[in-house]
């Protein structure tokens, strides 16, 4: 076990009616002038923008509402943001969505408190050192942003979609109603599944030994995440199985499961690229990229395979043969994206294998090059992972 | 799944020689005037002390100390802190060493920002809306106190042991060295095991349906848990199995495997009276304690004990017969306790079957009240349970 550091403050407020709660919670946390941030229409013919506003004005407190969040949120948005905290004095942002609006959020809290170009941050030009306080009510449980430190922001120029981390773009309050998430679409609950499970894949395929304790609480959420996806996709409204994809959501992302451990992230690089390209939803993406990226670094660490087959998925242990118990696994989650309806093939999303060397020039990795953590990799290894999700 | 509120605000600090970074913590979390907490003189012979003052000093931080501590933490100390915090306007209060130097920090820090008597906390007369910051470096494993709401004193008048409870007195930043835990006696290494598997226990009897995740996290926690506590029973200084054992400690109590149902703490209760009168040790009393309340509870969810048995400590499964498998879990445990050279009945603690009405006389329940969340019970059954642990 490495040593690590360990800091989740965000409150978590879960639950049926918890959106109710919002009023009182900005008043907590001192909000003075807040900014709702949102996405697409859903939420206002929901009629859950109207709820949340009530619930601020009842507690008086200022508000102003900012729309127009698009997945793989870009650049252009957040300058506008930016420019409308400074001149009405905004100081808490109020992310009403999934990881997109969120996401957004943190960038424009972020460069609302900085004097140069937000973008420095996500071209590591510059550290995220204050931001304005950030709230969440979350309608999509996919990206675990409501508790996590990242945040992902798509250049409209070039289409580069890029990572910024910090500590003060934590949300200081996320607001999880599961009922919120019983009309999202089958393709978008889908996809935040398969979104959840690959941050907890990013931690467990490492090459850190003795990290039994956090091994098994990643089982424990992804076998739980997995029987709970299959109730969802029949049952849209089952609050229990709704309930357990929320909450491992957060816990998938919130740095518990990667405590003491090297992490990996490398099938999140490949596939921003395929995103940002074709403006494919995340979730489904990496759908496509991790049996790929599994079969090309099996020999990295076959046991670790192994285990994950047996203790994920199922597969019946045969020390004898872990290759091919390994190989049953990634066949299996494989399978399961497909049952859940996942692409897991670049026709399936559009992508063309002709684009490769495009993805690949996008890709921030110079020629000989090594990165990767599970399996050290060269720019020469992308191009074949990426074949692979060709099919 | 119940609605719940999560919040761990906590920074942790984990690893090989962490504590050399208590002087830049209190720095950044601006500590003026440290008063530094302690119990017995082992923090003092082992140089541990010097060098946090050391590192202290080197922030140019002021600081004083303040030891005296003992296990059972008394309100006589608490009132003595509270005062020289107040003359000596401490603002941060570092505790250095296990649960019972961490609670009674908590109720200085509580107590010094509040005009009344302290015990009003404790006594469920005030609330605690305030409290100076506080920051721990943890040398025992066990209470999980430096990650939770919670803090047990007891009162030298009447040897009654009362917790207090609040989000204001959760620690800043714990700093947790494994490494430091290596020269812990056997005995107190083996009641922090109890301790902090009770803390979980008393999360995982629970009534509420649909818990599945947390359950699973439960019982990923237990199973690392006891498996990293019969490798440090034959080697102390194993640093993987002393990690494992000081990160579970902290997740068994931070809350995260309580979320969204209800808990029940009935063996708490009946324990602190225990220790309350023969000042014996909470973990040792828990491991007297657990395996009685479990068997005159086991009628109440047999399925659930049937669960904990094949999950956590390996009894095969026979779901024809549900109680053998039920009972046969509990004897496992049982006999884990005694295995790491726990006691497991009165005698063993110098507890005496005719105390039994004096304990009973302490527990803060009324002839004919009902109490227990697993199961409810009366006094009469609190008494039964008091017997069944005579043996």
């Amino acid at each position: 076990m490495l040593n690590f550091s360990y800091y989740s403050p965000t409150e978590f407020v879960f639950g049926k009616d918890t959106e109710k709660q919002v009023g009182k919670l900005l008043k907590f946390y001192d909000a003075k002038k807040v900014m709702i941030h949102y996405g697409s229409g859903s939420i206002i013919r929901s009629g859950l923008l109207d709820r949340v506003i009530n619930a601020i004005a009842a507690e008086n407190i200022e508000h102003l509402e900012f729309g127009g969040v698009v997945p793989n949120p870009r650049d252009t948005l957040v300058y506008e943001g930016i420019e409308i905290c400074k001149k009405e004095n905004v100081d808490f942002i109020l992310a009403v969505g999934g990881g997109s609006a969120i996401d957004s959020a943190k960038a424009i809290a972020a460069g609302a408190k900085y004097d140069g170009d937000f973008w420095d941050f996500y071209d590591r030009k510059a550290e995220i050192l204050s931001a304005l306080k950030i709230g969440v009510i979350l309608t999509i449980p996919a990206a675990g942003s409501e508790g996590s430190t990242a945040s992902v922001i798509t250049k409209t120029e070039g289409l580069l979609k890029r990572g910024g981390y910090s500590r003060y773009i934590r949300p200081t309050f996320a607001i999880m109603n599961p009922e919120l998430t019983y009309t999202l679409p089958r393709y978008q609950t889908a996809a935040g599944v398969v979104d959840m499970m690959s941050h907890i894949l990013e931690r467990y395929l490492t090459r850190t030994p003795d990290v039994i304790l956090t091994d098994r609480l990643c089982e424990a959420t992804l076998v739980s995440i997995i029987e709970a996806a299959r109730i969802v996709m029949k049952e849209p409204t089952n609050y229990e199985a709704r309930a357990t994809i929320s909450w491992s959501g957060t816990i998938a992302h919130n740095g518990s499961l990667g405590v003491g451990r090297v992490e990996d992230w490398t099938t999140h690089g490949l596939e921003h690229e395929l995103s940002a390209l074709y403006d494919v939803t995340h979730g489904a993406g990496l759908a496509v990229m991790f049996p790929a990226y599994m079969r090309y670094t099996i020999d990295a660490d076959v046991q670790r395979y192994r285990r994950m087959a047996v203790k994920v998925f199922g597969i019946k242990d045969n020390p004898r043969k872990p290759m091919k118990v390994a190989k049953a696994g990634i066949d299996a989650m494989e399978s399961f994206f497909k049952e859940i309806g996942m692409p897991t093939s670049f026709d399936e999303i559009g992508a063309k294998k002709e684009d490769i060397d495009q993805l690949l020039s996008k890709l921030r990795i110079n020629r000989g090059e090594k990165f990767g953590q599970f399996k050290e990799l060269t720019l020469e290894d992308a191009r074949k992972i990426y074949e692979l999700a060709c099919k």
